[in-house]
């Protein structure tokens, strides 16, 4: 049957190109779409643009971004995308010593890019220049036809780290490294998607660190403006309210069935979080590689908790807000997220991992008061009296389902991800952040991934 | 808000246990109910009842068993089903030799239960024993619970076969065996749950053989056949296209809205599949280690095709009809799948794992041509003239979107699993095959898990 006799009473709009999920991909898309004068929609389920980032102003004025927030030199998409809509970046305020807890709840103090001495330390670092090398060998546009692919990804980072990285504190190193950029344990990825997502940032530090890298940067205004002033701009292209429900593939178009009605499209491009995009409803279903590395690519686990103060008084004692924390606690790490003009003083904390659940399914005032916990062992009692504090557990967000991003589990890559990863299915077309070979899981790999899917569809057309 | 003062105006049923699944779990948990008095409902999304049981009268008059179809001495609760609904079971066919292929094309005729010898068969038997003294450590009610499960559980069954059977023959028996039983790839598998599924079937023999084991027994009328007399027997308690869309739990009941209408339950027991369980929408939220330990226990791949002859020609010859194939090619195992009274003879061929896409997306004739040149090599010329040909691709089911059952890929169990597996959550229990202690992915044990899941409601009225 082909669409056109297909009747639908509930037709709401009919489109050469139509694109579930309104975060940076799915805006992305668009944008390049609509700037080449093809007419686009954007499907959002929820009541908002911007997907994983989510800014906030706080009755305080501060403005809090619950989601993704930096940005790095080498994200030229991202401040791209930034400049063409005005919204501009200052740096992450990261002057001053910082902090590292160990279990024994020493407390190591250090300046600059890392500490001089410390549990493991030595290994850890010669143990990243490994991994840079064989983050090199690593072909960015097909994973699994790397070297020595398959046993590479037949393992998890954590089989890996124990039989190569003999030293018990290098590995807890490492460990935390995994929960803060992938959100998830070692044992939980694959270690070819690990070393792949290295090369997708460009190195190990560029992941890890804060200056001229992944956390170089922040957005006046909050990470959001930018997706906010681009839907703005694509004006009632954007639809929110439309959950998307099913998607029925026909000889000349898609059908995407939504809670705001039907719509047809020439090509659809499908932009949510891999498992996200496996909940849909496929008609004809999914070929099996695609079925089977969107499930075997789990989101992680994060929640950020934004703690506010009248000053950022740990300034005042040369401290920069920054701490990595080695023990069993809930916060992994905590970074200085005060304004730029340090108004007031806000610290971060990330809860990562498996110790999300933990500590999200505690009552919020023991949430809480775990959390002002940990800041005081590090800045003293001051952190005690926060003038704000707000909560978001991107676990239960029922859009996201989780953050940062999907990591395939071992011997995902090398059984499904060639043809399943982001190869067009027909008339439906794959991004996210996950499906892009540059920086994959930052805003700026969805971006890159928006634009990507986009110039598949042109290509067509030319 | 209680659910009593919720206004929705198409309830369709006020109960006080609903059951979302009308699979082995789900009929079973009703049967426990109702005979204890229990008014009770079960939904189910599809036509059908039987989940991952389907069997269908072909038109030679041959009962084919797309789906589970074996029934063994150990699975008691099962023959229990089947004997209260006078359903009857016949052995298996194996009498005569069994065949290998091996890569080269060699192939390896033996009779019994297992080769001489062959290709790092001694190796392979040594090792059995090792796998089940370390099953044997296994916590059945609680595997993260178990001695070592950290280092168990972190990684995969491909990098603990690299590490411990260095003998290449013997890996590839492994992997097959892997494929054979868990329907996917050694990494894919969390060893810690390759050990736990081996002990809840007793012993890895009882999952790999015939006599006497999980392959003993067939069903007259097929495996379906105890499920379609079990939902007869509930009568319309048992409502079919039934699909569940949204659970929302109040304080003194849950709404499950369904594309049927919305039913009211004191309790609910979902008994999908776990990602089937996770597409659909909890509110509020379930906590994140129920989510992700669901969202990380992913569905294998498997087809099982068909194929009839006027007689099982393979038996003359002395052939049991019983090969196992270790190169490439999309077929894995074929058994004699012939009716009783031998009228006509069967084979059916199974494709797993990361061989079924590549084979699934042939185009028809390309499927059947290369399963019959497969059945040809190994039993000669009469293989190409079957009088009937069909398939079932368990990965393209839209409902349960894989089979046999769900594998917790490394990490899953030791970061979520001990909230996360069977615990209720608060109102809502949780059944399926996936939940039980027993033949854990088996027939067997998803009666066992709707039986669980029943007493843990019976017990909280007594």
């Amino acid at each position: 049957m082909s669409y056109s006799e297909s009747v639908h009473a509930d037709v709401v709009a009919k489109v050469e190109v139509a694109i579930i999920g309104a975060g940076y991909a799915g805006l992305s898309a668009a944008l390049s779409l609509v700037d080449a004068g093809i007419e686009t929609i954007v499907l959002e389920g929820s009541d908002r643009v911007g997907g994983r980032t989510l800014s906030e102003v706080r009755p305080t004025g501060v403005v809090v971004d619950h989601g993704g927030q930096w940005v790095g030199p080498t994200q030229t998409r991202l401040l791209a995308l930034a400049n063409r809509f005005g919204v501009e970046t200052f740096p992450t305020y990261w002057a001053g010593d910082h902090l590292e807890i160990w279990a024994d709840s020493r407390v190591n103090r250090y300046r600059g890019a890392g500490p001089d001495e410390g549990d493991g330390l030595h290994e850890y670092e010669e143990h990243i220049t490994v991994l840079d090398a064989l983050a090199s060998t690593i072909d960015l546009q097909n994973p699994p036809a790397s070297p020595g692919a398959d046993l590479l990804d037949d393992e998890s980072v954590a089989s890996y780290l124990r039989r190569e990285v003999p030293n018990e504190g290098a590995r807890r190193r490492f460990a935390l490294a995994v929960e803060g950029v992938w959100a998830c344990e070692p044992g939980h990825v694959s270690m070819l998607h690990f070393l792949f997502y290295i090369a997708a940032a460009g190195s190990f530090d560029e992941l890890m660190e804060t200056d001229g890298c992944a956390q170089d940067s922040r957005f006046v205004g909050g990470a959001q403006a930018p997706a906010i002033a681009a839907a703005a701009y694509l004006g009632d292209r954007v639809r929110l309210g439309h959950r998307a429900d099913r998607v029925v593939v026909h000889d000349d178009g898609v059908l995407i069935e939504t809670t705001g009605g039907v719509v047809r499209a020439d090509r659809l491009i499908v932009t949510l979080p891999p498992q996200a995009a496996g909940a849909l409803r496929f008609d004809p279903p999914l070929p099996p590689a695609k079925a089977r590395f969107v499930d075997r690519s789990v989101m992680g686990d994060v929640a950020k908790v934004h703690v506010t103060y009248p000053e950022p008084f740990w300034r005042a004692e040369g401290l920069s807000g920054q701490a990595t924390i080695y023990d069993e606690r809930e916060t992994g790490v905590v970074f200085d997220n005060s304004p730029n003009d340090a108004s007031s003083g806000v610290l971060v904390a990330f809860v990562y991992g498996r110790r999300v659940d933990p500590w999200a399914t505690l009552d919020a005032d023991a949430r809480r008061a775990s959390i002002l916990a940990t800041l005081t062992e590090l800045f003293g009692a001051r952190a005690q009296e926060p003038i704000d504090y707000v909560e978001k557990i991107w676990s239960i967000d029922p859009w996201i389902r989780g953050a940062y991003a999907a990591n395939p589990t071992p011997g995902a890559w090398t059984a499904y991800g060639e043809k399943g990863w982001r190869r067009p299915t027909g008339r439906i077309h794959w991004a996210g952040s996950e499906t892009s070979s540059v920086w994959n899981g930052y805003i700026d790999g969805a971006i890159a991934s928006g634009q990507r899917a986009a110039q598949e569809i042109l290509d067509r057309r030319a």
